[in-house]
């Protein structure tokens, strides 16, 4: 990872604390692979929640255009987010503690009608595909990721190896 | 409710919206009760977080003891108070929505390390509950309130029949 | 709503049954607020699936941006659409039948990695986010959109009316 | 297994990844056992949704009595063949993730009025069981399999042993 | 219903309570439509286990082909007909009680293995897509039969109307 | 009910509150259908403890042989009487609030090692089950409740009609 | 264990398989302990359902006098027995398969009006918990019995420390 | 932890079994650290009801001013300490068994009005929060401690580091 340039980040990866980077790296890797900028955030709607306020309110002017934010147990940030932006924001309800991520899950998309998440699956699946989704909204305004995803989505179907095995039974 | 003196209010009752008033006001019926001066307030964690920061932040140098907060489905207000005060904060789970409170309870009760909600039953019963609760908790400072949580115990136990019916099953 | 100009829908708002109108209907309704154009379609994963592939598939072609998803129960729509599609897939999880949604919501938002769906809350309050959340990420190119969401957010702070009593408790 | 013959698969084996193998295995050892060619399909509602279709489509023309489709968290894969089959469907919700295949129960079976998935249990015992729901449907124009059935289900009870201890408590 | 001839039922569709009849008449319903002989059969598990014991142990000889059984709660009908017979079995967990059939989905679905039940939604939606698989699998050897349900299926998905409106937002 | 004689109860039954008679009447009904003598009882573990274990303590010497008791939500009572005698204690979760039962099915079934309570179903129908339960107990000692199961027993199995309807689909 | 004499069983312990022995074992060593003479059965009531009723129905007249049933996932055993016989039955819900019990808890305590099940606990804590009852009961016409069940419960409360600590927080 | 002088608890952590102190304590190291005197108590609600309501109901006499009590499964520790007490009682379900806490949570949390439980996160985290709330409370009278929590929230505040890495995905 040569920084020959200075990093120009569209996307934020928030996340509560370090310990969620298990889960939330998966985001990380699939929008190097998409070729976009982001940066990596832990802030806490509860820790910090000024920390939190600030950096929400301001990355548009500082360039950012979609939140990807990860959290578990009752998982306050992404809506925390929400609220403080006109951004898109996808949130990823983590896997922890006793409910296995449920928790997580129903505090990030129940939110209220007016502040929305885009919530994705529990865990790194979750985190990849909310990187993946982040990519297919900054498509709609550059051709390059566009065309990424379309080899990326080919890609997939492609390796699908459909008929693998004929069972003769005697 | 003849207002003979300018209220200094104790406890702070919270929800996010007028409607929530149907289940949060058993909350404030208890207080009274219990001769607790208190203040209703509508904010939002999602739709008005400046106007709830700021609220939460200033409550305590405005003699502000308890807060009693009450939220449904992602239930985030009471996290989001917790979050910019010391003082004790209560929780309300309210029942709305397809999930009938059960996303609320997860979202209020299950904070991370370091940032405490108590929480009480889902619904008017935890409301009234909260308002119990608060009282307990003043009462460790107030010979007035603890007699009153005396008598409201006792009166309680009495209430409860015993043996009401014999049935000769012949 | 007088048709002086042949619509050019930016949204495509999906269901799998007229009978979904109810909750639906209110993705609609936000997307005219924000002077959105969009198209509503009727289609089925699983009782008109060919249509769906065929609508899904061509939807970019036509100048469909997003899509916004509606589905009860085993709620596969919005991922069968998010198969055929590289455009951003919103799910809105429907409350029907006996779970009430949250097989829906399961079914929506528990997406394998590689294909993702930004799930919004069960039924109507889930609708009108997703249309929201739709807005947010048409406005990352679009100043009209964008100023509207920045007015419509302060809008919504306003409405929230803070202390609304004061109660003595003598 | 020595292929003397071709095999003239009956039943249709699918699944997402072949990392459900694991788990579906079961299901090919018994038919196995019950003399049932077969055959193993690794296809993805939603990663390789047109060899889905195509497969699902085009397996009654060759042969393909029976599907046995297993499918892990929003597992659509069973709900995508019976889509474009009106041969009989047997799912099998696969565990994994986070919710351990309580996703996949309710995205399996919860299916609307029309198409429909008859559902076995969550893992490998619902695979082996899919196996042997497909034998009993084949049975009933194969009196060889029939009789293994019989033969099975009597061999199956005799391994119950009754009373294996009688315990004096002194 | 004219009783021109003497029924020859092929399926037995099967409830514990005659109070069940409101949920499973759909598949009766569809079973008439498919042109297929029925006997409705009110048996239980529980109160008269020699009933169904009995019932189902000669059901087979009797000419019947597939099994649909209804029941809630903690559901046992539909494997105590399992565990009699080697023809197919097809659940339907019915909606009753306070846990509105998730407890009757879990005790349908969740069969040891050896013992299958093909379990089907919870509810009317369940009894009607129960009919239409015990159709798919009686059309293997019943070509009038597999027509009605190829023009059924075609039937169903004409009537999804796609496109239904284009809103010009102004 | 004329009361001839003295009532000697051989069962309580105990509920938290009054309300609760709509569901625990159906447990009354039936012993009175048994023959047998029991005194209905409304105590609170929570509003009422002495008081509830005072009577626990003092059934056993007063001829009490088994309990039966009802509560809803966090339902301790049927725990809290089990932890003060070493008489059967049979625990009826009641349907009520927003979680309609479920939280009372494990607070009363989830009992430590040491203290059970035999759990039956939510609501009615569990405190009838209950009544049935405690007869089947007390008939281990008294010929004329167990002649009374035997019959009740076969009675239940010949209202159950079996074939009810053949179907003739033309 | 000298079996000195022949073994006279009154409780049955019914599993449906011998790997269920683990989590069941805990009933026999409590209800020697208690010095009750028993049996350990293995039968099922899907495998064995013919060997099951047989052993339900005559266990009376062999002398048993309460059951101890352990089943997990569909957990149906407990009910069949129960169907079978006017002796009480208590069931016990194991632990095993992707929902860990909470299918197996519901299947067992969910019976319908007429046929009940004395369910306790997931697991062996629940086995043990059968066993106590299963004493409980039996003590009511067997002084021996309830001479140990007190000696039982008074060691139980001595065993609990009370304060372990006093920590002085300098 | 040196005892120069004699402890004067404020706080009483309770719970059911010395087996809970892996989880439980959390809440006395964080009360350490706050300064706060407290004594800790294995006690049963189930298996020592008398010496528990003994403990509850002298507390107060005996200067405790806030309990903290963890209980698993049927957790009914916290609400028989509340039914003997008007001191503010804060509970922590405990994560064991199968249903790892959710059991514990709802039979913690639902309490009837009238008798609160402010019931904190489920596990070790639920207990260290419960300390912190107690420290909240207390502080309401004590500057001292007060201050301490001020210092915490801002040291814990700090921690969070914001933004870590900004990645050029070139």
């Amino acid at each position: 990872m040569a920084k020959t340039r200075k990093a120009k980040p569209l996307v934020a990866i928030l996340m509560g604390s370090t310990s969620d980077m298990d889960q939330m790296s998966r985001a990380s890797t699939k929008l190097k692979e998409f070729g976009i900028d982001h940066e990596v955030v832990v802030t806490s709607a509860h820790r910090s929640p000024a920390q939190t306020a600030e950096y929400a309110s301001s990355a548009k002017r500082r360039g950012i255009q979609v939140f990807i934010v990860g959290a578990g147990r009752a998982a306050h940030l992404a809506g925390a987010v929400s609220a403080h932006t006109t951004l898109p924001v996808l949130g990823v309800p983590l896997e922890s503690g006793a409910l296995k991520g449920m928790d997580a899950l129903l505090a990030t998309v129940q939110m209220p009608a007016g502040v929305p998440v885009g919530t994705l699956a529990i865990g790194g699946s979750g985190a990849e595909n909310a990187a993946i989704l982040a990519a297919q909204i900054l498509a709609l305004a550059d051709r390059a990721i566009a065309a990424k995803l379309d080899r990326f989505k080919k890609a997939m179907a492609k390796k699908v190896p459909g008929v693998v095995e004929q069972v003769v039974a005697d």
